[in-house]
């Protein structure tokens, strides 16, 4: 298995999660067009009220490279960016397991 | 959506990261099972050789609660404590996205 995983946590700027969800969600609703995306939830926590994670698998990392090629995904990038207050990203080798 | 996410760091003890990917790997399996349980995916990083980290979804934070409580997953806990030197976890509320 050469799957790609990835865990972002993106912090928000204050009363900005709201924008930030909707956008991730959008995008996500364009990954199931795209074969190899595997995973692209996005989620938030009761713990932690600024913040968005987004998990992500892909059938493996040169997917991932060229998802972030596209039109969209740029768009995407411009329009959040103001948004957001930092990023953190974890990069995982998937082994296996259920839904992927 | 009222799902129940998971995404818990395990720190395994020196030289013990191979044998509870297998014990988590067996755990994934048993997991095909489970309607309630979306996503259970086992994953490891080449930026910390000892972590085991794994991302569930599960159709409500109650079947999560319910798989606890399992013969099988008490006899897991049991065998992979030994190997485990600590253990992070953030609970997330998926909104949406692929694969769930």
């Amino acid at each position: 298995m050469n799957k790609f995983g990835l865990f972002t946590k993106f912090t928000t700027h204050e009363g900005q999660l709201e924008s930030l969800v909707q956008m991730l969600l959008e995008a996500a609703n364009g990954m199931e067009a795209i074969d190899s995306c595997d995973i692209y939830v996005v989620n938030i926590s009761d713990s932690d009220p600024n913040c968005v994670w987004v998990t992500e698998i892909w059938s493996d990392p040169l997917a991932h490279q060229a998802s972030l090629a596209l039109e969209e995904t740029k768009v995407l990038v411009q329009k959040a960016r103001p948004l957001i207050a930092g990023i953190e990203q974890i990069k995982l080798n998937p082994l296996g397991g259920k839904g992927i």
